[in-house]
């Protein structure tokens, strides 16, 4: 997606310990106009999918979720939540995280009432890296036994291998954006 | 606003401790096109408000947030982040939050970036009750020295009390829904 990349190339700020900050419109300030773009480009990609409900997870996959269910229908957005393991409960379904930026394990949940057998089911989140958050909605939505049509992020780290770990499963994963690589002199280098 | 009435009246469920649980469409499954009706109350009650901006805080204001700015000319939405009072540093604004759900004091910041003394912002949220959350960014906004039209909530405790001890300090603030009392045996009672 074109628009992104010029985006990310002129707002966005590589950090050491392999972070890009693009929180002047995806996951801090979020331009809510430009989200509405990217949710349409979730759509053309995802069309035929008969999506009936996007899973996320909080905090900044919400924004991008609310944006692309306006073009499927406004189809329910689910959120997991994060919590600790003790407070698990039998009416969530729930799989564990690592957090390479918290450097610390937690659980990701979701309530019994809001995944069913029926559901088709888009997993959106705003960055892929390592796959661990995604990993942790994929689990969920093997337990809650719904047919899981895809994962679509808005940028993905490639060279971090969460994407091709997810592909290998045979789950489709797209991105509105691949960066190949990365770093604090010489900015971003998208994939192709 | 009667339609979310409706809704708290046929879908909430009123639980030990003051909690009221309205996530079948507010803050864990997110029904999309209510929300945007929500946003369209908001934008009655603040039109003329010339709102340049949104203020919410992770996660449960988020969706609602993105859904008001719709009616505001897509504004951006700028999120408070929660984090450790170690961690702030000098590029931001924050203020300390005690969180009688977690039961902790924890900080909530704004990056300087997003916040600036033009902007006329709308800060929202989907509960209010002690009114922690909303005095925490009533502070950031007095520190980014930007202009607070007023707060909007989706749904107010009223008697927890703390929309009373805002109001009291001049700053406008309106909810869509007011409880004057619940229990789990009686459910919720709206204040008018």
């Amino acid at each position: 997606m074109d628009a992104l990349k010029k985006r990310i190339l002129e707002e966005g700020r590589v950090l050491s310990g392999n972070v890009l900050k693009v929180d002047s419109f995806l996951n801090h300030q979020i331009d809510t106009r430009f989200l509405k773009e990217i949710g349409a480009e979730f759509k053309k990609i995802f069309a035929d999918c008969e999506v009936t409900k996007i899973l996320t997870i909080e905090a900044s996959g919400i924004a991008v979720s609310f944006a692309a269910s306006q073009f499927f229908d406004d189809c329910p957005v689910v959120f997991a939540k994060k919590g600790a393991a003790s407070n698990m409960s039998d009416d969530v379904y729930h799989s564990s995280l690592y957090s390479y930026t918290r450097r610390a394990e937690f659980e990701v949940y979701v309530s019994k009432n809001y995944l069913n057998e029926g559901d088709k089911v888009l997993i959106i989140d705003d960055f892929l890296a390592n796959g661990e958050a995604l990993n942790a909605l994929i689990r969920i939505c093997e337990q809650a036994k719904c047919e899981l049509v895809g994962c679509g992020v808005v940028i993905e780290k490639e060279w971090q291998k969460g994407g091709e770990r997810i592909r290998e499963k045979g789950v489709r994963v797209e991105a509105l954006a691949r960066i190949a690589s990365m770093d604090e002199k010489n900015g971003v280098e998208f994939c192709d």
